[in-house]
């Protein structure tokens, strides 16, 4: 499977940095950057090692580099790799590059490396995915699904069910060379309890589908009210104190995510109706179809009130339609500094939770609702949870599959009926760790990996 | 010199990326790192090896890694060093930062590393400060100047003029001993001539100052010319082509830089004089001073033409304008391909350029006349040019030292007035090279680079 021509790339950000990483792998990696490097003889050395030096483009010094050195088969792609560090110089990187595929080098597609690491073995394809889910991962949750899903843990439970099943599946094959002698060396009772099991294992991952997507890109919120009834502030202020904490931190600067925070790992997206303003009118008035739609695909509504503004039959109608909509709600009461005992006994039976978002008052006690009411599991390092929808397509299609193995179990068809279903079943699982894979697909999953890696 | 403090920062640039480098630097990096890498015993481990392993946070795995190891003194600070290559995820990033802090390290501040590497005599004070020039380079002469101030070749030179100079300083310093003896140890002829031979070198470097930061920021540049005679048709010319050039390199995307164009690795700045639109206009008008000024301190003139717009009288009296100024300047005469052969011989005795901007016509014959009218010598790699504003600000006070050591040789004045002139002069020559320095003096040099160098 070894690729013959070597690829190089930057590898790190390219931006204000001190350094940059160059990366090189190939069959070649060591001999080009070794004809460019002065130093000691790279051929010479060993793996795994660093070396100082300079890399010349003929006598003309393009930089004082370091050079570590990585002999295939043990490297990130399988094949050997050289990761040159230079000073982050856009005009260094550029020349060095260029310098690289004079040399021999091409440049690197997106994904490329990893996809060698794929096809030489190091890892398989829904690692390889984990690896981009890795990078983006933004918040605790998305992070150790991605960690998780990259040491493996998923393909592993996957690996071992696709085992058993092509255990049976052998054994109907069998059956079919001796079809005109009418034998079962598949115990159909066997085979049958074993595909239950499988199906109950694959369904469960299909259901973890939901939380492990949340958990990937947050869980996406609405907070409805009436306008003036605090939305915005309440909004700010959950906003406000996360993005204080991610400041402190020094040398990692955050891009600005609008409306996006983070409890106790796990982030909550908040979107935008045109819309977390005036969610409550939108609703009431003509033409809401589409707010109404974004409402139900929330995960999650937070009602808030201001018993000031209504009273509270109001307040309970509104409450109605947001329950109406299926999707789990939070009722909250805002500028609870400025209610009346009178108000709070009228409030007693929605028991809402009270707050203050301009002072800041129960928005703590709001977070931990929150996560209670999205119900995640607590995540465990063992938990398996699918986040990639082409998983679940292809568990999907599994479950499928499984379920005419079943049928065909229980309504009796020939051997190669039912090996065929279970060799489609065994098809989907495959695609999914890459056991089976195209080109087409390697080509749709690595093109969204960024270059250099 | 040791700092005792373990220093951490993230190494490589913010944004969209494979993998980011992390640098720990200090006596404890390695002790520090190893308390939450899993994989080999780090401490047991040789200087200048990789390890691949995981960063762990508790039984949490953070990240896979490869750690590189640099034991002192043998390592970029001259202290132990650690270089954690990490995914590029911010959210990893932020907490293997986190942890490292939380194990003894401290978040390092702008430079910081560099700074250690200066105060461990890894590199002198110009070379260090070179390190920043060479990150910000962006065209083959303003990194050529970097990487050979870097690599110490204006260093050794300063060296070599204050040892000598230090010779003499120390005799005459001995004559201060012998005060009453009326004794000369030092030479007075001797010393006259080196100090005219030092003030000749010093003086040299001086006045390479302005092709230096030519060289570095960039020749600056204004296209004069009546409105519509072509200028922003010519700058879009120039700089289009050299944006395709850039982009034809994968995986180092540029931000755009407006008006700046790169010829045959000299960069040329456009200065916007609101500007390079109707500069003829503007100087013609009343409250004109300001943009005459920004032409004045242009380093080239390119003075546009369109005979179909105005005589050659009209033309003769804008390019005696334009020559009053003192400013190196080119005439172009554009749209050629409508002139009339009334027009070329009209205009035989100015001799312009001719081209067609629209039309790619005559630009590259354009380019080298840039390159030749700013005359720049011919970089050669022995050369040595200044082109920090610190330096050249230094070199001037040792020049004005040496005057008045020369002032105190022809008209005698006693051995403490002359030593005190030459302790002078050695105090700022070396300033430049950090062999004297304070901490105010560090602090603004150092807090101007980047994090994580």
């Amino acid at each position: 499977m070894a690729n013959q021509e070597t690829i190089v790339a930057l590898a790190t950000a390219t931006g204000s940095g001190a350094i940059a990483i160059i990366r090189v792998s190939g069959t070649d990696a060591i001999a080009i950057v070794n004809r460019v490097f002065r130093g000691k003889d790279l051929s010479q050395q060993s793996t795994h090692t660093v070396h100082f030096g300079t890399i010349r483009d003929g006598d003309e010094v393009l930089d004082e580099v370091l050079v570590s050195l990585f002999v295939g088969p043990n490297s990130y792609t399988g094949e050997n790799v050289v990761e040159l560090s230079t000073h982050n110089s856009r005009y260094i990187i550029e020349r060095i590059i260029q310098l690289l595929v004079s040399g021999g080098a091409r440049a690197a597609q997106p994904g490329e490396f990893t996809l060698r690491a794929f096809l030489n073995g190091k890892m398989d394809l829904s690692q390889a995915e984990a690896v981009a889910d890795l990078i983006a991962s933004n918040s605790a949750a998305s992070h150790q699904v991605a960690m998780q899903q990259m040491r493996g843990g998923f393909s592993n439970l996957l690996k071992q069910l696709r085992e058993q099943l092509i255990h049976f599946a052998s054994l109907i094959e069998l059956e079919l060379d001796f079809s005109e002698e009418d034998v079962e060396f598949a115990n159909r009772e066997q085979l049958k309890s074993l595909v239950l099991e499988i199906n109950t294992v694959v369904r469960r991952l299909i259901t973890s589908f939901e939380q492990g997507n949340v958990l990937k890109n947050g869980v996406p919120v609405v907070i409805a009210g009436k306008p003036n009834v605090g939305k915005s502030t309440l909004l700010n202020s959950l906003l406000n104190e996360e993005r204080a904490i991610v400041s402190d931190i020094a040398g990692t600067t955050r891009d600005t995510i609008e409306d996006e925070i983070n409890i106790h790992g796990v982030s909550f997206r908040f979107i935008d109706t045109a819309g977390i303003r005036d969610t409550m009118d939108i609703i009431e008035a003509k033409g809401v179809e589409r707010t109404r739609e974004k409402m139900r695909q929330a995960r999650l509504i937070i009602y808030l009130a201001d018993p000031q503004q209504d009273d509270v039959d109001e307040i309970d109608s509104q409450i109605a339609e947001v329950a109406a909509l299926g999707v789990p709600y939070v009722v909250v009461v805002n500028k609870t500094d400025l209610l009346t005992q009178t108000h709070r006994e009228a409030l007693a039976n929605i028991k809402p939770l009270f707050i203050s978002a301009k002072n800041n008052v129960g928005v703590e006690e709001l977070k931990d609702e929150l996560l209670r009411k999205v119900n995640l599991h607590n995540l465990d390092s063992d938990d398996v949870l699918v986040t990639n929808i082409r998983h679940v397509a292809a568990l999907r299609k599994t479950s499928e599959s499984l379920g005419k193995v079943l049928d065909g179990i229980d309504n009796p068809v020939t051997s190669d009926f039912l090996a065929m279903d279970i060799r489609q079943a065994l098809h989907h699982l495959g695609e999914i760790t890459g056991s089976v894979s195209t080109d087409d697909l390697l080509d749709n999953i690595f093109s969204k990996f960024c270059i250099g890696k």
